[in-house]
């Protein structure tokens, strides 16, 4: 399991999510080199307020240990908001995957503080999918983030 | 309604979440001065990695417009991990009431530093209640809040 590996099924999730009609974010969460659960933003689908890519796949998982999330990897296609941010703080994920933070800029200066790896991929599909859905659904991306 | 008031509503959850078993977090959200919904932590009662009290209430109200966060209090019983004080950034909410910072100090200084009011109360009630589920359920409280 590459990092490469781990983002495809991030994207995949995206995907799915855009499919539906939803906001096209995904994730992926590796433990020991294994994916365990992925997951994606379902604001639409689900009329929520908390499940981002990454929330989403920390539900879909459910509960682990912290000795679990400390041996993980994360992947998501977007530059982590701050909700997503704190939640990969509060596990202690050491190691965060991001598709491309080129649509948006999220949490990654306060998670290199407190020590979380982050590698941004520059993943050519996952910035193409967000910027059409952002141009097609400004004021959804919009309420996703929390802009007026 | 002020500060004890919405206080009050995240306290009783909190209550409700004790008797079902559950770690005892409860919050409550106010826009316009006015209750719009509650949460409590979840962890146990649906197997939840998400859920805490600030974001069960936030999932429990469903979607709002940014402009609903922007006039809104939210009330917590416990100052919160880094995944709420995420959530409570991610949507712009300018006011955060804090029942008690003794058993656990969380993002406080983050959401100041961004601008948030952050009131602590430091409540009787919220601390003895929250001190006596530690003492007896150590393991379950370290899962929260990601400690081995």
């Amino acid at each position: 399991m590459n990092d490469a590996e781990l983002l495809a099924a991030a994207l995949q999730e995206a995907r799915t999510g855009l499919g539906e009609g939803g906001v096209p974010i995904g994730a992926a969460l590796a433990v020991d080199g294994r994916i365990v659960g992925t997951g994606r933003n379902r604001r639409v689908q689900q009329g929520s307020a908390i499940r981002h890519g990454e929330t989403d796949c920390l539900e879909n998982i459910g509960r682990l240990p912290a000795s679990a999330y400390a041996r993980a990897t994360m992947a998501t296609t977007l530059s982590p908001c701050d909700m997503c941010t704190g939640a990969v703080l509060l596990y202690k994920i050491p190691r965060l995957v991001i598709g491309e933070n080129q649509n948006f800029y999220g949490g990654e200066d306060l998670l290199r503080q407190r020590g979380v790896e982050v590698v941004v991929l520059d993943d050519a599909e996952c910035t193409a999918m967000m910027a059409g859905f952002i141009a097609e659904n400004p004021e959804l991306w919009n309420e996703d983030i929390g802009v007026q």
